[in-house]
């Protein structure tokens, strides 16, 4: 594929993004959102990538959306949609159809067999901080700043950051940075915990490679695959005997695979050389992603 | 409507709610529930509120279940339900019509379009404790005291403190604090999550004032209405793509709503002026709401 | 029960269960499960205990599953069950049997009656670590280490744990925790709140009957196992008007049976004398655990 708003680097095993407007401050567009949700779904079938970062070119992260470019927010605006504005009919096909943007990036972010980590060089506003609530760690220099505006310009956050942001800081203080709308600091964001880690501009990319690599590096890309999503998963769940049938069958199944060479090379006292790929993952494993990502058929409203 | 048990006061678009029964420390009463279900469900209709405070008048906040009036805790009593003390048959009318009073009010509190502050100006035990759970914000005395003192009584955390408890201070301290019922001092409680932010007493009713005016002054309310609902239900949903659902809705019905407005000024670097009103919420949000509050069709059990 | 590789001691009302393989640093085994299983049940029925302990003989906890014994993982190895290393068929009755071992311990520790206290003398390695998350507090000696380390043996964690450990420390070190999958001391588990208290070894025992204490002493049975139940699984719900539900029944239920004595007890100001009994909870608790924990009926996948 070739990007118009993105690049691609590939070094050790380690896929960087970066989001690559640097003259509009990496402001957000439908193709930046279709360039990603691609990256993040493609790379599940990349046996040559174990992680992903993501940062920006230039001194901004992401200045949050092309306001340029009204009215494609959604890919659609009124005028194609005459009628939509009344929201009447929710069966309506062409309501139906509306899907936020930010949204099917963070689902493909959320959906990875890869972990996913944030460099935030520079400013992170609106999309730009929302997206990276669904990544795995936000490592962020100290002199760049975050914030969740939407309440600002009269609009709401997305990119299921609501999914996300309760559960990372807390009720009180997801509503709080919400409903405040503030722009933050790198002491503040890491304070209330919107990031997990606060490093000099120059040391960022270093930092997360360091995370990367004690995540990946000798590691069984399916175990990896499996825990990443285990944790996402399994938390959400109602009673943890729903976890208790996956946390079953992803034992099992890495006990009669990478599991083998791993109690082998740790009573060998070596280390383990595994050979399982995150392109080739269990059927239920599949099964299970699936399942839980029917957006096609959404819960609320009916 | 005529209160006996609360008071209203209205002022530059801010609805303070005081408990007002000062002689018996403002304690909690069948009609007190009534008054506060009754209000948070009113509040929605008025759009001259943009936000709710809660405080106590005289020295107490709250100091619990009034239990003078022991057999009234329901709006029912044994001897007027024959046979319901053995709770043989959960469908049985009488049974199904057991409703927790405290729990009414903070459903209400649950489902407003206004953010509720809780100014807690002095004891707040029991219900007292527990209806602030549901509120966005708990601001605290630093001479007040708060304690969740169920187990002393032989009895249970109610009003749905225990859906809100651990998401606030995590699931160890929920259990300790509802297992030990200690009555705790303002610093204890804000070490522990369960306050936000304490002040001495003479300035806590000037920082509510604050919060509200930093979470909805010059803001769009039905996005302010919007996005404290997101927060609160998107992030108890299994899947991040049941939010994505919400999310697009949302964001679209603000885009081509209150968000012109709102981008129209931020461009024009002015402060933006909005028509949008928490009166007239758009139907996916009704039916939205409705959908996840139909007490009347309990999950647990059948 | 005649248990060979636990062992049982009862004092002033609390169960100190004693994990008791010291020649192999408590290494769990399947035995030890089925004892465990069994222990957790079974003190449901048994009214002269009101907390449970867990602790380990010697200077370990428990230092992982015994690999010596490997193919027993799930009490079933590949010889056995031809063809289940496909796992094509997920309704093949084989498959389906699967059941991780440490799960089924972490599932009876979820269900019990009686508040459980992990007492972490030494070592707690895999299951060794997963199966305290389950428990209600974790007290750990100072000189004590604890590790998720399955990802370094190409294996993923299990016992619930992905359930249990992002609602304790929260979904960014959840992750980081399992991917980095390193053995901490105890002031950084402590500060990544994988333990909830460190104390000198010495000193370990004594504060863990302090919490039971606190905790269960001079408390109705009754209250406790409802509001242990609550908290652990209204906190879950998407809805608070769920918990509203069981907040209602329970509250009925303890208000007609210890609430009596509670509220006589704190009117008289003297120490109450609850008669309630946890074998004997009310049939809507049964429903409810029962609803709760059909574990015979997954939700995913199908």
């Amino acid at each position: 594929m070739d990007f118009q708003t993105i690049r691609h680097d590939v070094n050790d095993g380690i896929l960087t993004i970066t989001l690559n407007r640097p003259e509009h401050l990496n402001a957000f567009t439908v193709t930046m959102a279709e360039e990603l949700e691609h990256s993040f779904r493609a790379v599940n079938d990349d046996d040559s990538v174990r992680a992903v970062i993501v940062t920006g070119a230039g001194r901004a992260f992401c200045a949050g959306m092309d306001l340029s470019r009204e009215g494609n927010v959604f890919g659609l605006d009124e005028q194609r949609t005459p009628g939509l504005s009344d929201m009447a009919d929710l069966d309506d096909p062409a309501i139906a159809a509306v899907r936020d943007t930010g949204g099917r990036c963070t689902l493909a972010i959320h959906d990875c067999r890869k972990p996913v980590i944030a460099a935030l060089n520079g400013a992170a506003v609106g999309i730009g901080a929302t997206m990276t609530l669904a990544m795995d760690r936000r490592l962020m220099s100290t002199s760049a700043r975050i914030g969740l505006v939407f309440g600002r310009i009269g609009i709401v956050p997305e990119a299921c950051s609501t999914w996300y942001l309760p559960r990372l800081v807390g009720p009180s203080a997801a509503l709080d940075l919400v409903l405040r709308a503030d722009i933050l600091d790198a002491e503040t964001a890491l304070g209330v915990g919107l990031v997990d880690e606060i490093h000099p501009g120059e040391d960022l990319l270093t930092r997360a490679v360091s995370v990367a690599d004690a995540w990946t590096r000798d590691r069984s890309p399916v175990a990896v695959a499996l825990s990443r999503q285990m944790v996402r998963r399994n938390a959400t769940l109602t009673h943890p005997d729903q976890a208790h049938r996956i946390d079953s069958l992803a034992m099992f199944w890495t006990s009669i695979g990478d599991g083998k060479e791993g109690v082998a090379a740790f009573l060998e006292k070596r280390k383990p050389d595994f050979h399982g790929c995150a392109s080739e993952m269990p059927q239920f494993y599949n099964d299970w992603i699936a399942d839980q990502t029917s957006a096609s058929a959404p819960a609320h409203p009916k």
